[in-house]
């Protein structure tokens, strides 16, 4: 299939339907195929991909070419690097990438609605809000909450510090303080110093031996500040840490944030859509008295990267830090059928990400992600009990959601050095690939359970890769 | 085509190889289809839009259902607003959607890379950084820039504000001060506010007759400011404004930035891409001394929503702004190869914006874009004269980059009002939408001309309606 059909439209920038249909198909053919390779595909691969990378740097093209070819790039470039959307891909936190999420993002770019003012696309607005209302149903959140589609947890947790900010540090927030347990995501310190926050409004709350906050020692430091003259105003709750999966006693943080007048963050970018199964809403009891929630549906939703979610539980908050204007607010019963998501954002043009979480949830119905994340909390409980029971492996932590964390403690010689080459010597396998962190000061290697791909062969495969590695390397 | 399919994988999120290719192809015969009708389809058209909302207004499903029926409700979700991909959308600035990025977005999400890390997938972090430097080389960038692919121009104009603040204000800010004309995009002002300035901050600087900032009311400006104790640092000029594509003097204002030591930065989202054209580069002289350049691809490129650029000139300042962790600035060389996005971005995960530029550029060449572009340049300057030649109207400012802003003068009653009657009259037609502003408190109507899918027969049609509408109307 060549470009240079005869049946042209005369524009070069637009194909002619047997060119569009052809494109479509080939791309098919290519997905298809590399969906139906990932069990047998490499968790990772970097060999040669110095290769791939020389053929792409090049000058500008001032001509075009046929598009076979440049699939066969893309094929080649995709086969390079970690495999992010494969059943061994156990690192960092997982995504996922649905099929027909990728469908989804077709109709979406082919249709190219506006959707960030509800009067360009009301249909497509709609659709972003219905999956909104969906997802503050989950949390319990009331009827004047209100939310956007971000690209990822990083932006949802900055419109939520924007969103504090401005309802409780109006004019010179350069002394209101922020609490956070050390396990919170980078993101969160990112988006404060984005947003204009000095290093030193960042405060680091110690954690309890599980890693979650200690209460006490926030109330502590809370009134340390309130006694120096600085502005206590944010309080950040983990939903989940992306190091251990620690959950953070939100229950006892939204009183503590009551008492004190805090604004009530959890970020749960990681864990958030857990909430859908009864372990999860265990975990999590009080999520639904904090005043901004993160989520990222490309990772709990198995959703392709790009999508995240911030919900607002005072919605008119978030309206009154993002929309550009008169000083008045405008009253939210105007827009009770369909909110104008730009006033809501600090976006203005943008993809239309509703239909991507619309579609696979329409198709297959909160039940199969409910199920699925059972899924997850399950494998995850199955590999931490399979090492917990080998000899000279140590888990320091609970296993909550679906983070294994581990070491392993070898006869002689440097654990660190050790527990470094262990890692490797998993990921060598490339049937799995895992990654690590420092806590504590110390090395600890972790599995995080969350692609839809990932199922029960994979996790005893990766239990037998784990120890048969850690045997190997300790004689 | 039901996704009741025999063959099913045996898990309810992963369709059947059978299943995909079902879906795409329903997928892709909608698409083609709804692409070879745009040219007769509404140019806008929201009659009954309440019919297809009230079908999307539904509680949280539990279960799932087959693809056709959705399938039809995107269809007819599509036809219901602004029809934004088609060749009569002439209103606010058009996008595009070239069928080949819609196409590049399917097997993005497909493959689901991760790329703001460059060694999690390195031929497509590659596929970025080439897309990045064919767009410096565009501006004469030089090799130490940096830069980015955001969801927007607001993201890109954002980043470049947190640069520019790091770099001149790394501390306490709030009394720094931006300039630019009260013809600058709403973007600009609201990434300011996120960024903590207050509105104190943002000076509004006066123009010209013709719409462009009046450097001489700048350096007066600046000299008040600095006497009053305030610090100058950032200078923001318009590369063709929203309003009427008015192009401020990018040299002389570079001149400004140089000796008071402002960043200067160039907000380029509608009209940067016309720098690709003989006339775009004459009309731009002087933006290659910027200091950065906000482009949204999805403009000047045709792209679908959800692809904005953000160029700085000096990289190691917007990796200050953005990078977390260690003070001292990695040395800019080791990443010579590929940097990592995620350092220079506030986004961590995101999508794989680079796929939906490059394949584009490589299927046509940059040659076929900067024909389309001129071609526009001409649609517009035809436009701009045939008003001008027709009794009754008044374009008071020059026909700049591809905007046509005009009043008609009425024989008797409120200019006002009839001018916006006028615009109701012409959008009546369903063959071209176009849209209004506020000129010195005068209502004024305006034609934008950008999508690759508008071509002469549209213009000419739009030229004889809008005559015809203001015919009908002055009697």
């Amino acid at each position: 299939m060549a470009l240079e059909s005869e049946t042209t439209t005369g524009y070069p920038l637009e194909p002619s339907p047997q060119q569009m249909r052809d494109m479509a198909e080939a791309a098919v053919q290519f997905l298809v195929q590399f969906i139906e390779d990932l069990p047998e595909s490499p968790a990772a691969d970097l060999e040669g991909f110095e290769e791939v990378v020389g053929r792409l740097r090049e000058p500008p093209p001032e001509t075009g070419g046929p598009f076979d070819p440049l699939l066969d790039l893309v094929a080649d470039g995709a086969a390079k690097g970690f495999n992010t959307t494969g059943p061994g891909y156990l690192a960092y936190i997982p995504g996922g990438g649905l099929y027909a999420a990728a469908v989804a993002d077709f109709l979406a770019c082919g249709v190219n609605r506006y959707v960030n003012v509800w009067n360009a696309a009301p249909a497509y607005a709609q659709i972003e809000w219905s999956v909104l209302r969906w997802l503050f149903d989950q949390f319990s959140y009331p009827v004047e909450a209100r939310g956007l589609l971000t690209s990822g947890g990083s932006m949802a947790n900055f419109s939520a510090i924007v969103s504090a900010r401005k309802a409780l540090l109006p004019e010179d927030f350069l002394d209101g303080m922020l609490y956070a347990s050390d396990q919170t995501h980078a993101s969160v310190f990112k988006a404060a110093v984005l947003a204009g926050f000095p290093a030193r409004s960042i405060r680091t709350v110690p954690t309890t031996p599980e890693l979650r906050i200690d209460p006490d020692a926030l109330r502590a430091m809370i009134g340390e500040d309130r006694a120096a003259g600085r502005r206590p105003f944010l309080l950040v709750a983990n939903a989940g840490t992306t190091n251990t999966g620690a959950v953070d006693p939100i229950a006892e943080l939204a009183a503590v944030a009551r008492d004190e007048g805090l604004w009530l963050h959890v970020d749960g970018a990681y864990g958030g859509f857990f909430q859908l199964t009864e372990r999860g809403r265990e975990m999590f009891r009080g999520i639904e008295r904090s005043d901004s929630i993160t989520l990222d549906p490309h990772k709990g939703m198995f959703l392709p990267y790009g999508t995240g979610a911030l919900l607002v539980r005072d919605g008119a908050r978030l309206r009154e830090a993002h929309h550009l204007g008169a000083d008045y607010l405008q009253d939210l019963a105007a827009e009770e059928e369909i909110p104008n998501f730009a006033d809501y954002s600090p976006e203005l043009s943008r993809d239309f990400r509703g239909l991507r979480v619309w579609l696979p949830l329409k198709l297959y119905g909160f039940g199969a992600f409910r199920a699925a994340l059972d899924e997850k909390l399950d494998l995850a409980r199955f590999l931490d009990e399979g090492l917990r029971e080998t000899r000279g492996f140590e888990l320091p932590w609970p296993c909550e959601v679906t983070v294994v964390a581990f070491r392993y403690r070898p006869g002689t010689g440097d654990p660190e050095e050790f527990n470094r080459r262990l890692l490797d010597r998993i990921n060598a396998s490339k049937r799995v690939f895992l990654s690590s962190t420092m806590i504590g000061g110390r090395f600890v290697i972790r599995a995080c359970i969350v692609s839809h791909r990932t199922h029960r062969d994979r996790i005893e495969e990766a239990l037998d890769i784990i120890r048969q590695a850690a045997r190997d390397l300790d004689r």
